[in-house]
């Protein structure tokens, strides 16, 4: 049978039945309301082992025979990859090889273990683990199960095309997030085998947007770097095997810039109360660059794991970028009192302090010899320029500078 | 028709279908294993206002005589009731005065106004503005919508077991969080008529148990204070008229500890990928205290409206309990070259410094003479402990202190 046509596809779309969470789409008031259109979530960030590739490798490994199941898998990954190829293997009753970076957080490793897999520490970076899970499966004849650039792969991570057109039949518009294009390629031709009117956009970070520099060429290329804070869309090269699907069935793409990733992050936790990845968000920052008004739109949310680390300095750059943490420099009059009539000021405005910092040496001039670093926390925009007004008005001169936390 | 019977219950039930959010069981995997219980959550936390109120409030409004509600609502609330009431009296075509503290956040004002009601800022704290919500309920002839002291509010409440129970028919154990016993009420009374098998277990946080402290005196007591990061369920005195109730259907009450709703949150964040507010982690963190196992149990996530500068300061927290961010002291022998040492360990063994304190002037032992706080992201308790131990080895005498951030 020929690959990626619609039979596969539909034989995809039952098998990942067997393994997969139902998610169903999420209607979003707050995102229809803010671009002015209909927005849907498909909240893949909620699915077994928190991300999407559990159907790419799940479908992948049932159209392998019985002898290459039995031989066993290899991967290499330090993401969900890994977890969705330990998940799926040990649902297949298959054994399962990851070759992870040495320096992949210790979580990250337990998770895959605890799906039973066999994990393999080799390496600093990631191109030295996949260079020696290829060389295990050279060796020990294990079949190699690549992230992206696999037909078979694409085929079980398209499976969500088929759902999102089931629910939503008069779906308009599918925002799909690219790394290496797996998932695009999957979803835009599914869609498109099923419905010639359905547009595909893809959403790439900004400092990652190999695919956008691939189509431009007109041939796979690579950048020099990956600069992003989504970590699980930073690839360098896109897959050479998909890339002309990708080309034929995605209509346009996006790029998303890493300020909007975390704004993203605030608005879904604070009117969704989900936490997705920032890969997971490209599609969500996406919205507000759509030109086009009153369509139906669906979001792929592909993940869902961010660590806590990063969530918690996510947190603290949205809480700067909406003006809820700010740091104001004011000049002090060298003089006794000063610094209480300015902590009156303050507390009267109903700012919180969280930080303050004096320095003497600020200035050569008698009459503002002091500069004081405050960091206040606020109710947001407004609240700040409330109390920057009053500083202004009382005479202290009052100069946002950056925060450092 | 007898209040707080099964028919109301029915009426109810239907009622508020016409607003709520469908929000289906969803079983944890990850919560079963660590309890030994069959874990689902019912999760309130993304229901419409992000809160399980509209229930109440939605159906309180539909018994009034159209003469009532023409007359208008009023409340008092900084939380979620303002919301609930806000948006249920909307769709009821009701008018809705909302009476909150000045020093209530921006957010939750512009959120509750969002919803049709006029706000009246009056006073410092709750209490000035609850008695302000009563005087202009009487100048104004206005209903007032009691949070949560009102058969038929927590009639509507109710609802929620309602579709517990038609969900899944065999649930053993409901776990309800109590602030002023409302829901609580509602919930277990409902529970007991349909299937008095159906035990139903309320969760407090431990500083502010005024239930538990009422249940124990057979009669409503007040607590001096209330103390809790709960702030939705900060409540010092239960209401008088649920009380009977709650004596009768509650079959016990179990509490919790501020730093248990930190792990709930950190948990539900990273196997759910869902955010709670803390009263609503109540029934999450109470699952580690259950004297029983292989029991069906529901825990009922109340709310999901977390501020983001408190979930920043929760993961924070989080993070320390977790071990991922510790301090450690070492005292360096006062030579060159000590420093550089140090911060190669670290480094080999894959810590990550965060903040660096160097303290001259600890010790008048010649061959310690400078302390060195370190700060430092690590993958966990184990992580934590080899680097601990290496220092431990290298002759650094570490020293576990407290992390100020």
């Amino acid at each position: 049978m020929k690959e990626f046509c619609i039979d596969r596809f539909e034989e995809a779309a039952e098998k990942v039945k067997e393994v997969v969470l139902p998610t169903p789409l999420v209607y979003s008031e707050f995102f229809s309301r803010q671009c002015c259109n209909k927005v849907y979530l498909k909240p893949e960030n909620i699915q077994h082992t928190g991300a999407y590739k559990i159907r790419g490798a799940y479908y992948k490994i049932s159209t392998l025979t019985s002898e290459e199941r039995g031989r066993g898998l290899i991967t290499a990954s330090a993401g969900n990859h890994a977890q969705g190829v330990a998940f799926a293997a040990q649902r297949m009753g298959a054994k399962a090889v990851i070759v992870m970076p040495t320096t992949t957080p210790l979580m990250k490793v337990n998770r895959t273990k605890s799906y039973g897999a066999q994990v393999i520490l080799h390496g600093d970076v990631y191109d030295d683990a996949c260079s020696e899970a290829y060389r295990l499966a050279e060796e020990h004849g294990y079949t190699f199960i690549h992230p992206f650039d696999d037909l078979g792969v694409a085929t079980g991570q398209g499976t969500i095309a088929m759902e999102i057109i089931k629910e939503l039949p008069t779906v308009d518009y599918i925002l799909v997030p690219i790394g290496g294009g797996g998932l695009a390629a999957g979803v835009s031709t599914l869609a498109r085998l099923l419905n010639p009117g359905i547009k595909v956009i893809g959403v790439e970070p900004a400092g990652a947007s190999c695919m956008k520099e691939s189509i431009k060429a007109g041939k796979v290329v690579s950048l020099s770097g990956a600069q992003t804070i989504a970590d699980g869309t930073a690839v360098k090269t896109p897959g050479e095997k998909i890339f002309p699907y990708i080309k034929k069935n995605i209509d346009s793409i996006i790029t998303v810039e890493d300020d909007e990733l975390i704004d993203a992050f605030l608005d879904m936790v604070e009117n969704h109360k989900m936490v997705c990845e920032n890969s997971g968000l490209l599609t969500i920052a996406a919205l507000s660059h759509l030109p086009f008004r009153d369509k139906k739109v669906v979001s792929i949310l592909s993940g869902g794991n961010m660590d806590i680390i990063t969530m918690s300095s996510m947190l603290q750059h949205g809480l700067i970028q909406r003006g809820r943490i700010f740091t104001v420099s004011v000049l002090l009059p060298d003089k006794p009192g000063e610094l209480a009539r300015v902590a009156d000021i303050i507390a009267d405005e109903q700012g919180n302090v969280v930080k303050l910092e004096h320095n003497q040496f600020v200035s050569i001039n008698r009459n503002a010899a002091v500069e004081l670093r405050i960091t206040l926390e606020s109710f947001g925009m407004e609240h700040r320029d409330r109390i920057s007004d009053r500083l202004e008005r009382e005479g202290y001169r009052p100069k946002m500078v950056r925060t450092n936390l």
